[in-house]
């Protein structure tokens, strides 16, 4: 049954697509079944549109056929929303070769493009201009992978997360239909706001097929420091003053535990640079950035004055660096991490009157329950945003991570937090989801989602009740 | 039947809601049902709940008895949309009450709010902490109906608009059910994101009774100019080299056409005091605005040289002011033009690149086809928001006002651009919604509508295809 629908759905597809490339069975590439963390999935059938017609023809064939569309961009997501999992039913579709349009505007500062552009190919078409689409990451995500699962990164502090810079979507639903949502302008209110359910909805409303996106101008200077506070009870007061005194110019303020620091150290050999001493418990990485030349503000001489009158004398022993390593050190953190053993990652978010006082008590709850766990905490401390990851050692007995994860998203409830910051939902946190959601927020949802796949055949996300 | 519908619903609203004040027919309170700029409405009651549970109590309520909840914020919009119209159905809910709560976290910066709160008691009660909700507005909104419609404002261009300040909402649904929508963080993906939809629709998918807000922080310092551009031609130009060399700088960027000009001028009766000589075609007023202190960054010295750069020899003829009396000038424009005939309003917005061609155009075609009118166009060139006003004169024969605003919104749509930016819609544009919105977009918006309020039964905006 499942076979011939597969059969019918392709022949079908040929027809109306017949320029896209399509691959089934063992003939997929593994690339596009191997996540970026996590093990391979499966999938009936590899599909590569390259236009917004062949979504429109597409979407409502699967359903038709009883097949599911599993959408995948750069495949970079952390939560397996784009690796399928089902080998008689779903259809991998794999955006990347949607790049129709790619249409900028200098006067309005404005992108519209296509779902597979990916962001690092945007920047560097923007450069030029002196523009950016200032979502700063480590991964290499496509338009449409960013929109799905409402990126942040490190710099949302200032320029806010995919979902602010986003002006307008094309969106293709389940039905067929093309909805272009949004004009693109700046100020627009003439409508109801349908384009902002997708943003974050895990491809599960409707594919994704172009965004516009609001630009912002590249900084001409930016000045960073990497700090040690006198103390963790002084990391939220000193960010408290940071902000107060020189919020409109900060850009980045990273927060990164000493594991953390020494993991990167380890992994990138800059440790003799950074000091003989003793590494801090808890460092602050922070960026100051401006549109304006050095010569009508000094950013490094801003930064510095500020420092040296929070530190008096000791300003030289806080400021460990100041220069780009700071962002390399950074930026080495998952990489050292990964040598020392099985690295469990936690993506969550706290209110930062809570910043630090759920982290203390997450490690006191870690050292009792699961003792071998080695706390490496880092993130974005400026927005509230903590990877709070651990290192389970190698010679260490089987972890039980569905106990780990259970007990510290209840840990992240107590302190108001969120279980997800910037990575979205996937199957990776379907249990998680449905554990930690209150049931009229599963029912409304699950309400919505229905409306829009009432077949239920987008994505792998299930934003309602658990199934009984 | 509806009479006996009003008193079953009476007499049981006041069984679950004791405390509440109600009115009927003649005894409703005049300003409840006059509009701001519009004709009077009518209602079977007035409501005024002042708490979360009394709205969950009166909501379904509503809807069992056939009647229709009209929520109305602080009445300042401008949409009709919250001026009830029915007095036999139309229940008119005033917000005002809605009190319950007003949590500030210094340490987050954000503002947990009841709708009923009115914007300017909140940035007067956020001033001595340095903060502000950056929402600047001339009318006094509630927070129900800023969300409600998504204000803008003059300095969006910087701070953004509603929306880009919202983490969270409580909406209460035609059901009945509380829901809790974002933690009030500022990041957090693990949700469909529900609140978003009801920024902004006008109070008919659930009734939101309170917020929370991310706060700015006050600027330490502004400097302002009033500049003629050298031409019409010259005014995109300039903008553009503004936002260049000054973008982060910047928090308000006004266009006034020299009617505006003029219309304001007459009002406040500065004249003198700005020229003997004439006024210019089109001006503008720059905001600088900045949380450091002018002896790190002198704003005034900083403007000064770049308007010394842009105009050289010109410059004292070019700058008309640089002080509080520009802004005090652009708020008296809709005095100013009030006095000189009936006032006929568009709240439009068009991509920049076409916003001094857009203006042109409607120039135009005004004179072609509405020649007594006076276009006094004025608004938010930094974000595409044009407040495109004439004024019909009192001696002019009757205005034919439906094809006015058939032709404005034609051209408009033509220039690619919104015909509501920031005042949202309401019966004052549903026709020019029906007319203007693309079918698939009114379906939809229908069918988002429908699961929402399925009784119809609440607010006066149809989102849906017109009724057949």
């Amino acid at each position: 049954m499942a076979a011939h629908a597969l059969d019918s759905f392709l022949s079908q597809a040929a027809a109306r697509c017949g320029a896209m490339p399509v691959a089934t069975g063992a003939a997929i590439e593994p690339r596009y079944l191997e996540a970026a963390r996590y093990g391979a999935g499966q999938a009936a059938a590899l599909l590569r549109p390259a236009s917004v017609a062949e979504l429109a023809a597409l979407l409502p064939l699967a359903a038709r056929h009883g097949l599911r569309i599993v959408p995948q961009g750069a495949h970079t997501g952390l939560v397996r929303a784009g690796t399928p999992t089902d080998a008689q039913r779903d259809l991998l579709l794999a955006t990347e070769r949607l790049r129709e349009v790619f249409e900028l505007d200098l006067l309005d500062r404005t992108l519209r493009v296509s779902a597979g552009y990916r962001l690092s190919e945007i920047n560097e078409r923007l450069a030029p201009h002196g523009l950016m689409l200032p979502i700063d990451l480590s991964a290499d995500p496509s338009v449409g992978g960013m929109l799905a699962h409402n990126t942040g990164g490190t710099r949302m502090l200032r320029f806010g997360d995919v979902r602010a810079n986003t002006l307008g979507l094309t969106v293709v639903t389940a039905e067929g239909q093309v909805l272009r949502l949004g004009r693109g302008l700046q100020k627009d209110n003439a409508a109801l706001p349908l384009q902002q359910l997708f943003i974050g909805s895990s491809g599960s409303l409707g594919v994704i097929a172009e965004a516009t996106f609001k630009l912002a101008r590249l900084p001409r200077q930016q000045a960073v420091a990497l700090v040690a506070p006198n103390s963790l009870d002084a990391v939220l007061p000193l960010y408290q003053r940071l902000m107060d005194e020189l919020g409109s110019l900060v850009s980045a303020c990273e927060g990164i535990s000493r594991a953390a620091f020494e993991a990167a150290l380890s992994c990138g050999g800059e440790r003799s640079r950074w000091f003989g001493g003793e590494l801090p418990d808890y460092a602050l990485l922070i960026e100051l950035s401006s549109d304006l030349p050095a010569d009508k503000l000094d950013l490094q001489a801003l930064l510095q004055g500020w420092l040296e009158a929070e530190f008096g004398e000791r300003v030289a022993d806080a400021v460990l660096g100041a220069d780009a390593a700071c962002w390399a050190l950074r930026h080495h953190i998952s990489e050292g991490l990964r040598a020392r053993g099985k690295v469990v990652g936690f993506d969550v978010s706290l209110p930062r009157r809570h910043f630090m006082a759920f982290r203390e008590a997450g490690r006191a709850w870690l050292a009792e329950h699961f003792a071998p766990a080695e706390l490496a905490d880092f993130g974005h401390l400026g927005d509230g945003g903590m990877h709070f990851n651990l290192v389970w050692p190698k010679d260490a007995p089987l972890l039980d991570e569905a106990a780990l994860r259970a007990g510290v998203y209840a840990l992240v409830q107590r302190f108001e937090g969120s279980f997800s910051a910037e990575h979205g939902i996937g199957p990776q946190l379907q249990q998680s989801y449905w554990d930690l959601s209150a049931p009229e927020l599963l029912d409304w949802s699950g309400r919505v989602q229905r409306l829009f796949d009432p077949a239920a055949c987008l994505g792998l996300t299930v934003w309602g009740p658990p199934p009984r």
